[in-house]
């Protein structure tokens, strides 16, 4: 690659090899209204397979899907306080519809439990139509100031799942349910390291009882909220009278929950396992797994080299690989290494004359750049091969990120440790969870509380801020 | 079924058979903005199996998905003349974005040329980045003033195409070769028979130099446009400076195309197959395509039913078969017969203790209600069975809507029998294709062209209304 492609070094500018690496590795573009983007087909298509991975696991546990629509009664949202207080200030309004001044002006959803609990309320009669377990695959707006491709735009892709339980019980088992889903997601698809936990009550979704997250660390140690799993008690049921006949025949509330997963999460794929080359995509999820790059000088070398390429590309295809050949004759063989490292297709199988003659090709993994990564295998039984090595990368990824991250974790012990701490990692501390004592941090640090993880110490401790008792430990960190 | 719980009778009311079928079949139903629909989990499941049909397809000729933003300015509409005059008086308008009024109006898409449009001028450089071959999958509104669930609604899901091409004979070849996939999926996985055509002028699409359509009779005989595959020639080329150097290395404008399928199709399935029981549907796109309705009296024969009922249940969906177990303990078996006809479930599968006693089961055919459709077949080998017969309906369904609608067709020869036709069926004649002619048809018959079919006869004619020399035939019919 020529010096002036190059990305800016992570360790150099952090936020502006973010921004390049999406346009570069054409993830996403800018649209020509602020603040919105273009997923271009190659972010899409990963996009798709999160989807899809995510979807299976919903409607392997009871979810259907269905669609509600993107225009909201402005009324809708004034009928849950907290709700109407967190959303106001980002709100899309049409106020124009068909050339007429419109009587009520309607909102562009930023989020969909008010609709959704209208529709509900005329749905839900009886415990019998209990629970009822919807997502929905779409767009919401939010009118953000600040915006960056993916991780926040005034228009963003996302699934919102919504939820109607009979009890309370069930209805926090569901919130955990989906958060394990998450969980299981971001680990062994998107080789994304996550806590789970519960976020502190001001950072709580607008009108929630519990919001649970997953959170995770970008290679610049701030944190990335990667998605949240909701508990609204009767909130919303209150709000827009979801009520049922229960088993004794009496009039009840329900409860519900919901929760979201967006395109932000290809923002922390991004920032987790991306390098100065660019891309590097979990074989999992990557749209394109396995590159054949066939490498020739003239003509005769072309025919031999190519034979075996198709061949091999045949083969991998036929193994259920995600295959793609580069046989462009415009272009030369190191632009095309560096064009699929930018893209960070997992692993490159280069094919030339040599190869033909030892039967054999050489395989680059993204993970590992350079001649660290490169081995020489037979072409014989290569579908194996490229489909172990494609675990292996799946593995090392995880385990890279996931020590990367620990390392980056610390035990902060006093105030001023914190301090120091989050400047540069995470702080691990208890805290009284009291909204003064988080506030303090936030002010003097611009580190806030990520969540209260599940999994917690045994003993007790004292806030690091005010060194009253504290039940539990949080994660400080400065995040996105 | 009690009675207060039947349809109206198509023959009686079709429009109100409509609207109750989408509602009691769970398919749909209405939002709290006026015109909006709300798609339930039954009626997704459907548009799903639509899209993975339609999807397949794309992606098999080349296509890629991407996903393009829900606002677009105001001055992007004005760039093109024909389109801004097709789509302003339908437009919403979002003129407030976080509290504050904005600068430029933003227009919720009524369809995406003009935003794509500007992004293809920023992508499209060299021959070597055409063709450009892509699909989005979103809603789009278009602020309708009569709306029919499905039918026309503010708010559509649909899928919108767009393409940009080196040469014109490229970019018709590709409208083809979509109109053909419409074809192909409408066919073969949706069982409704269509004309493949192209629109009158008058008819076309707002900018575009070229129209195509599929269309097809309805139960009423009315017509419905299923489909759309449109050609622009350089227009939006034009208007949004979409160049590139071509291999003289000479700047040229791009051949672009479009082309869309919406979720009108899922009213075009009811109107073609629906009965006066429900729902009917075809197999290959069923979300649900067998149900198993154990039948008992009491304990004793639930446990002897149950066994067999699951067993045939697993092996069904073990395999392939999309299958549901109904069984509900609250509702008697007749109820749930009623049940699954009004959601159109193609086969059923009866189980009561003499089928246990006698090895067998009952099917009955959704497309054949009653005795006639009901076959006993041995529990051996059912799912070769089961998979055969949902073959034949699906085939039977296909059959009768083309003999209906083949059987609704006149060849009329005067312009008085062209008047008498369309009042209960489609006319197919000879048209000087002049928008005079179209016009007073219109008035006089409120039938309008559908389209002109590639399918014409060797000889030429004279014009149903003026008489002039004709080259081609043309549907006429009342449409939706």
């Amino acid at each position: 690659m020529m010096a002036e492609n190059k990305l800016p070094a992570r360790n150099e500018d952090f936020s502006e090899w973010y921004n390049q690496l999406v346009l570069r590795a054409e993830l996403a573009d800018y649209a020509p209204v602020r603040g919105c983007m273009v997923v271009r087909p190659y972010g899409w298509a990963l996009w798709e397979n999160i989807q899809a991975a995510l979807d299976g696991r919903f409607k392997a546990t009871g979810h259907v899907n269905a669609a509600f629509p993107l225009f909201i009664p402005m009324s809708f949202l004034e009928k849950e306080k907290d709700h109407v207080e967190g959303f106001s200030p980002e709100l899309a309004v049409v106020t124009i519809g068909g050339g007429e001044k419109l009587e009520e002006p309607l909102v562009v959803r930023p989020t969909s439990e008010t609709i959704i609990g209208y529709m509900y309320s005329k749905w839900i009669k009886s415990y019998r139509d209990l629970p009822v377990l919807i997502n929905q695959w779409g767009s919401v707006v939010r009118w953000e100031m600040r915006t960056r491709l993916f991780l926040r735009t005034l228009e963003f892709y996302w699934q919102e799942g919504h939820t109607a339980h009979a009890d309370a019980e069930e209805a926090k088992e569901e919130m955990f349910r989906i958060l394990d889903i998450y969980y299981n997601f971001a680990v062994n698809e998107a080789a994304v390291p996550v806590f789970k936990g519960t976020k502190s009550e001001s950072e709580r979704f607008a009108g929630a009882q519990i919001t649970t997250s997953i959170e995770g660390m970008m290679q610049d140690k701030k944190a990335l909220q990667s998605a949240t799993s909701h508990y609204f008690g009767t909130n919303f049921a209150k709000a827009f009278e979801i009520e049922f006949l229960n088993k004794d025949n009496k009039l009840q509330l329900a409860e519900t929950t919901s929760w979201g997963l967006s395109t932000r999460m290809i923002g922390a794929i991004i920032m987790t396992h991306g390098d100065d080359q660019g891309l590097v995509l979990p074989p999992r999820l990557a749209p394109i797994q396995a590159v054949v790059v066939p490498i020739f000088k003239n003509d005769a070398e072309k025919s031999k080299v190519m034979e075996v390429a198709d061949r091999v590309f045949k083969e991998l295809k036929a193994a259920g690989i995600r295959i793609k050949m580069d046989d462009r004759d415009n272009v030369s063989s190191g632009f095309k290494f560096n064009d699929w490292e930018m893209r960070g297709v997992p692993v490159r199988v280069e094919i030339g004359p040599k190869d033909v003659e030892k039967n054999s090709v050489a395989l680059a993994r993204r993970d590992r750049p350079g001649r660290e990564g490169k081995s020489f295998v037979q072409q014989t039984d290569l579908s194996t091969t490229v489909a172990g090595l494609l675990v292996e990368i799946q593995d090392a990824l995880l385990k890279r990120a996931t020590e990367f991250r620990d390392a980056n974790i610390h035990d902060a012990k006093t105030y001023d440790e914190l301090k120091e701490v989050v400047k540069d990692g995470w702080a691990f501390s208890y805290w009284c969870e009291s909204r003064e004592c988080e506030a303090k941090v936030k002010e003097d640090t611009k580190a806030t509380t990520r969540n209260i993880p599940f999994d917690q110490p045994s003993e007790e401790g004292t806030c690091i801020v005010c060194g009253k008792p504290s039940k539990r430990k949080v994660y400080f960190a400065k995040a996105y």
